[in-house]
């Protein structure tokens, strides 16, 4: 489910600091986050990491070609980059209750065909969640069609890539989406989305 | 990505504790973790909570129909069930980069069609990972569609109900998985999996 709130003061205020069409979306105010964010620890007693309503951490990065929903386009693109760390590998085990060993013990998962552990392929997907999270007004998903192709591995950075290719009526969109990592790609698939006008402020 | 380990082991404990082929497949021996299963809070300081691998938590429940890798075949089921509190919606916006508001921010939520919160779509098809985590032998994810149809409420206790539908040769399953929250259809879709031995012990 995605969607924004404050997205189009959040793009002003980027806008402002580009000249280009494809903004870049880095935030940088959020320092209290920096250390959670790379993080990799099994101590049991660290703080769950969070993020307020539209935020984006540091080492998030965020690019889209619009940021106005009346202009959304059939060839628009949006894409979300982040860092897989143990934390989240971890916290999504608890959340999702997908403990799998070949996602949470080495030992296990040095024996399996992807010779280590690597993090849910649910997890890698929110991905793809996140950059429509991007799409301006409120992005309400409807379908999302994954292939599984390559394991994405602990420590990994890994972008999403989402393209409108058919506007579908209705304030509906189908769009290109998949997750990359490095060269490889992790996912690949189809999203359907609706876009809703936001409340207003 | 959804396999486990210890698998084997685990069922047989658990099948010497019930005479049913739908076998109970609840685990109690995880007290360490019952109060944080159920914590909603936003306090950031909470600790992450944390599983072990092929660990269940008490609040868990899971079911199947099949605990030998041998004699998995059409017509077998995977359940899962758990509830999705505040801590895993919140953790998961950090996990996967989502911080649309509709999911972290009540005032805006509550303007929208949905009339408050709701959990992650992507977060909500995870049960689906977790459900086929318990698919005897190392279960790995070759693809996932999802269809979005009913959302899902912060506090919600949802389950995931994966079937075999189809054996498509070479260790290959296609699956129906949907998930339910009471009788709604929170998301319906299909799977398909590839079954690798486990690694020995």
């Amino acid at each position: 489910m995605s969607s924004q709130s404050e997205r189009s003061t959040l793009l002003d205020t980027w806008a402002e600091t580009s000249a280009h069409v494809f903004d870049s979306m880095v935030a940088a105010n959020r320092a209290a986050f920096a250390a959670l964010g790379v993080e990799a620890t099994t101590d049991e007693e660290v703080p769950a990491e969070r993020v307020e309503p539209a935020e984006d951490l540091p080492e998030w990065h965020a690019e889209t070609t619009t940021d106005s929903p009346e202009t959304v386009s059939v060839g628009d693109r949006f894409e979300f980059t982040k860092t897989i760390t143990d934390d989240h590998v971890r916290s999504f085990a608890a959340s999702s209750g997908d403990t799998n060993p070949l996602h949470l013990d080495d030992e296990f998962a040095e024996q399996t065909r992807f010779c280590g552990r690597i993090a849910h392929g649910t997890l890698v997907s929110g991905l793809i969640s996140a950059a429509l999270a991007r799409v301006p007004g409120l992005v309400i998903y409807l379908s999302q069609d994954l292939e599984f192709h390559n394991p994405v591995r602990i420590g990994d950075r890994i972008t999403a890539e989402c393209e409108i290719v058919e506007d579908l009526g209705n304030s509906q969109y189908r769009l290109m989406t998949r997750v990359l990592d490095g060269e490889d790609v992790a996912i690949d698939g189809e999203a359907v989305i609706l876009i809703d006008d936001l409340p207003e402020e």
